[in-house]
């Protein structure tokens, strides 16, 4: 079982994501995964640039962030209290600009972690342990709440059947896994290779593999035909962003995927949760990526010199196409997410995005 | 305009695709295209293991058949008469059974060549200029066809616009491109680069900039996107293969562009013709390739160990999602081929299969 357990620690204890420990972060090299490598960060501001390489991916920047709020506490040790929350402000925005899509919710994060080492140096104290606890605590709740979400979407899967992912997940598709074995059921799992990156070959079905499930990798222009041939129950994917409105921002194939699955008649989970950011789609503008990127793969050009590429990074799907949204609060109609925030507070809204 | 020249070379010129000369057969390489060589076949037998190795692909396989036979022509010079004539009829069997997809048709082309010889034979001259003459009437005959479908083909298309294809079509898509430019047509192409194989990225690409197109590579999992964003205004493939019943064979990926075109209201048009053989879908059987062939991209590994492959070669669309079959008669509804064979004798039904 020694593989199996490998890939549990891989993808359930964060610690091995990201982890600040005598003064340096190491984060988990996801871009050579699965081979085992860390990147060691000894400023905040490499950890920025870490997540700004793409060292560490899907969830991974959430679990990074706080890390190098630890970091700069670290870094900032034995200064007077001003001139500590001066550089610990300065870090929230370093970090939490290390990567445009996911800014919103990373300043969430390390401002977080900033006020309870403001509270720390207010009283006195050095911010390292404080801003460390919170960081801590951070990252148990979203553990803890991923479990929750799992446990609802295998829900939606029968006891012996077969499902679809696309692209890359960290966290939920650990826990997916974890649940679907916890409760013995015969789950096979087809994943698309998610080109031009390879996140579904290289990650995604790895994780799978190192947790011990039958993975089927396969191109991204098979989808429709596994589902007509292999009789798919089930495809689920996280998202980037859920617009209130109901519409998902995910890796690019998603929508086409979904619109396979409903002309399959087989429902789509997405799972996450609504975005306040983004009460309806309109806010959100596709990122364009280097479109050479496309022209070739795993560093091998692919087409002729005069050939145009391009890349967008992630699509939208609609609502129409989208059969339940899993949240830690249980399944939502994409069209009910306003249901989701019902007798929150403006606080509680807030800290859903941590 | 060398390289358009080149390109227009390369397409519509059966010459530079297969080739007999000076007791040898020459095949252009297309597994190293858009790098421009030649495999050189001494032996009819070496022709059948080129076809078979896939170093001609798309309608290559119809050309360089004939100039197979033309090769086995020259080898048996000189010997007797009936041994002339046992020496072709072994040769039919050898070039088509190359490759179990594409045998009918290849029995077909081969067996007008050995009818040729057989002809000249019992008029007591050498096969070989007799066979050499069939194999260019063969093509020619084959090649002006295309050039009508091409002709059906445009008509679809807006005088300025964006059209999707997906894998390689060699003839159609060289003719599709020539007759676009003769009417001075604006028209940008997106194509998939068609997984595991790349045909899209380094044939289909190639051959569209060759010819001086605005050509632009998707991966696999964008079409719909790209007809979300960019509005396409016609998707088009090939087949290998048109049931009477008018369920479109072809490249695996079709089906789930075709899902995607009919989502977004786009038509889809396949150009080819509707094939005797299979007078319904039910005799078609979709050839299963090496699974591990989807672990890798361009000879890189992409997945790790103990992840499954899966690799159907060819997908099928079935009718409700194909907009028309653009034939060298003209544009069918796929539900009505039958009268693509109406007033026609048997004789010329076999035709249609050369």
């Amino acid at each position: 079982m020694e593989r199996q357990d490998k890939g549990m620690a891989y993808m359930l204890q964060y610690e091995n994501i990201a982890w600040f420990e005598d003064g340096k972060v190491r984060i988990l090299d996801r871009r050579i995964y699965p081979k085992v490598e860390f990147v060691i960060c000894e400023t905040h501001q490499e950890v920025a640039q870490a997540i700004t390489d793409m060292v560490t991916q899907s969830c991974g920047p959430y679990v990074a962030a706080p890390m190098g709020m630890v970091l700069a506490a670290y870094e900032c040790r034995g200064r007077k209290g001003d001139e500590q929350i001066a550089f610990l402000k300065k870090a929230v925005e370093t970090i939490s600009n290390a990567r445009p899509t996911t800014r919103a919710r990373m300043l969430n994060i390390c401002t977080q972690c900033l006020l309870a080492g403001e509270k720390a140096i207010a009283s006195g104290h050095e911010p390292l342990d404080a801003v460390f606890e919170e960081a801590i605590e951070l990252n148990n709740r979203r553990y803890a709440k991923m479990a929750q979400v799992a446990n609802y979407l295998v829900d939606m899967m029968p006891r012996q059947g077969k499902i679809m992912t696309q692209c890359f997940a960290e966290t939920i598709l650990g826990t997916m896994f974890r649940e679907i074995h916890r409760r013995n059921m015969d789950i096979k799992v087809f994943c698309a290779e998610t080109r031009p990156y390879f996140q579904g070959a290289r990650l995604t079905s790895t994780v799978a593999r190192d947790m011990d499930m039958d993975v089927t990798l396969i191109t991204d222009n098979m989808p429709a035909f596994v589902m007509q041939n292999e009789g798919i129950d089930v495809f689920t994917s996280a998202a980037d962003a859920i617009s209130v409105d109901g519409h998902v921002v995910n890796k690019v194939g998603t929508y086409q995927i979904a619109i396979a699955a409903k002309y399959h008649q087989i429902p789509y989970f997405v799972t996450g949760k609504p975005d306040v950011d983004h009460p309806t789609i309109d806010t959100v503008k596709i990122e364009m990526r280097d479109p050479d990127f496309v022209l070739q793969a795993m560093g091998v050009r692919t087409a002729a010199e005069g050939v145009k590429g391009y890349y967008p990074s992630f699509d939208i799907t609609p609502p129409h196409l989208v059969s339940g949204v899993v949240t830690d609060k249980g399944i939502y109609s994409p069209y009910d997410l306003p249901r989701y925030f019902e007798g929150m507070t403006e606080d509680e809204k807030k800290e859903l995005m941590v």
